[in-house]
């Protein structure tokens, strides 16, 4: 049988589980020329909340469709030449157990490639969009050089972590903010960040970040936005550069609370650009294979959290919210 | 007999007359390879207000010391060889009616160069720091090009007017929001703008943003900062870029209102950068004399509101944030 959850109604402020309803259904046939899939694995990320509201870059989600997301899959079936049964693919596969899907716009995993140190779901992490957009901000967008101070919030998540560690690769002191004890000590301890603030054992983050950074931040690499990222505009030196690669202060509020320090971005020079990592679909597969190596020589580390049944998506996905989660985090389809 | 005005305290908000106080003395001698000069006329910009609170790229004004600013002085006395009595220059004199100065840092002004459409007052207005902000904000920062859509606040004033005049010159389509209908039919009438907003008559700014570029703007160049910028954000287009060359809305805020709006970076992938133009002092002469050439050919033109009597200069000077000034604002010593 088919499972699958579609948009119920939409979210007011942080979602709730009643946004979502399970519906299920016979398990798809292929289409001419298509294939189906049994999903394996479905990644839950902050940034498909604001598909949720519709205030965003791409068309709001329709109430009744299934979720989106990305995931990996198994082909049950193919009536498509590219794609033969038992293959594993991955792409927008969405909150379901099972899809029918012409094919196109899928990518098939190279058994030779998603191995060892690089398995398959890799490919919706950290070589995923999370990790693409992680490359392209440090690599495209940041300016970054050696003995550059660069500073990154949700340094645990699956975004912030590997930006930091691409940012160490180039030769820059890293600095982390995270939300636990826990969290900090694996940035410290398994990453080799330099420096990391618990954002909610400080009474003062301003005062954190002049401890951490004492001579200001040349790039500040933001996830958080709003009152953090107002902060760190304080601690920038001149000619810093801000990536804005997402806000997740931000999505849940009905309408966002922003920056103070505009006037900082005259005294000292800045630059703040934000960025959609899908305008670098032409360079993923370049980006992919320098992270693989990086993988597979330990420079580059990631941590995956997998939540088993799929029963468990909307809890997983609203949990995102809450600070709690600790690494990229997945559903294992049961 | 030498007169001056020097800082009696720190304004708190909007400056007030009490906050300067005026003092005389004997018109000074020249020191040793330095000289004396005279003023003539002495500009009063808002720019000028971060200085005399001390939250900015300089240091605090000292209490007791001259207000700072652009003028234009005759050398009355010389005992430096590259200076002859008579010799206009321009430079960072304040504001008094007479200063000794070493002589070092001041421009000499080549009467062949300051002359007909060019009068010695273009080296503080449309050739001095105002001017080089517009320049530099337009050709080095916005990366402008033929066809795009350019808007501009404080479109009246020496910056806003100039930087129109700039971006219209590149082709493109140009857009100011200025605070009176005399000034926006100068805007269009005079320097040839394409659309302008009078924010004071306008119910709704965003509104008439629509209204005035259906399509979204390109280059927003930012001299007021706060809901004037935020509204602009709105209206971006995807890769739109964001100059901030002045936040006269917040200068004489407690604390910066700033904006709301930074999620729109990532959907619209937009870009916002602030600048100091004497960065770019090495490249001041080309810029000056592309600009003197424009003055000449009637492609760039520049209004000049002149205050008659030193004794004016700090009602002038508060006169510049109620909005009611038109066109750079210099002071004559009488």
């Amino acid at each position: 049988m088919m499972k699958r959850f579609v948009l119920a109604r939409r979210p007011d402020g942080v979602p709730k589980a009643d946004d979502f309803r399970q519906e299920s259904g016979d398990i798809p046939r292929a289409p001419d020329g298509g294939i189906v899939v049994a999903t394996t694995h479905i990644s839950v990320d902050p940034g498909m909340r604001s598909r949720l509201s519709g205030d965003s870059y791409a068309a709001a989600l329709a109430l009744g469709e299934t979720i989106e997301s990305a995931g990996i899959g198994r082909v049950i079936e193919s009536r498509n030449p590219k794609f033969a049964e038992g293959d594993l693919v991955s792409g927008a596969l969405g909150w379901t157990t099972h899809l029918a899907h012409p094919g196109k716009g899928l990518l098939k995993l190279d058994p030779a490639f998603y191995s060892g140190a690089v398995p398959p779901t890799c490919a919706i992490g950290v070589l995923g969009v999370p990790g693409m957009t992680s490359w392209f901000g440090v690599h495209a967008l940041s300016d970054l050089k050696p003995g550059e101070v660069f500073l990154v919030s949700s340094a645990a998540g699956p975004v912030g972590a590997t930006a930091g560690q691409l940012a160490k690769a180039k030769g820059a002191r890293v600095i982390g903010i995270a939300g636990s004890d826990a969290k900090c000590a694996w940035l410290i301890d398994e990453l080799g960040f330099d420096a990391v603030i618990n954002y909610r054992a400080t009474p003062d983050l301003g005062v954190s970040l002049n401890a951490a950074a004492p001579e200001g931040v040349d790039v500040y690499f933001d996830n958080v936005g709003a009152e953090m990222l107002d902060q760190a505009i304080r601690v920038m030196r001149p000619h810093g550069r801000i990536v804005i690669s997402g806000q997740v202060a931000e999505y849940n509020a009905a309408s966002p609370r922003g920056i103070r320090h505009v006037p900082d971005f005259i005294s000292k020079r800045l630059t703040m650009r934000g960025f959609v990592v899908l305008d670098y679909a032409t360079q993923f597969r370049e980006a992919q294979a320098a992270m693989a190596a990086m993988l597979r020589d330990g420079t580059l580390k990631f941590r995956e959290q997998v939540v088993e049944g799929f029963e468990n998506l909307p809890a997983a996905f609203i949990r995102l919210f809450s600070g709690d989660n600790f690494g990229r985090c997945l559903v294992r389809v049961g």
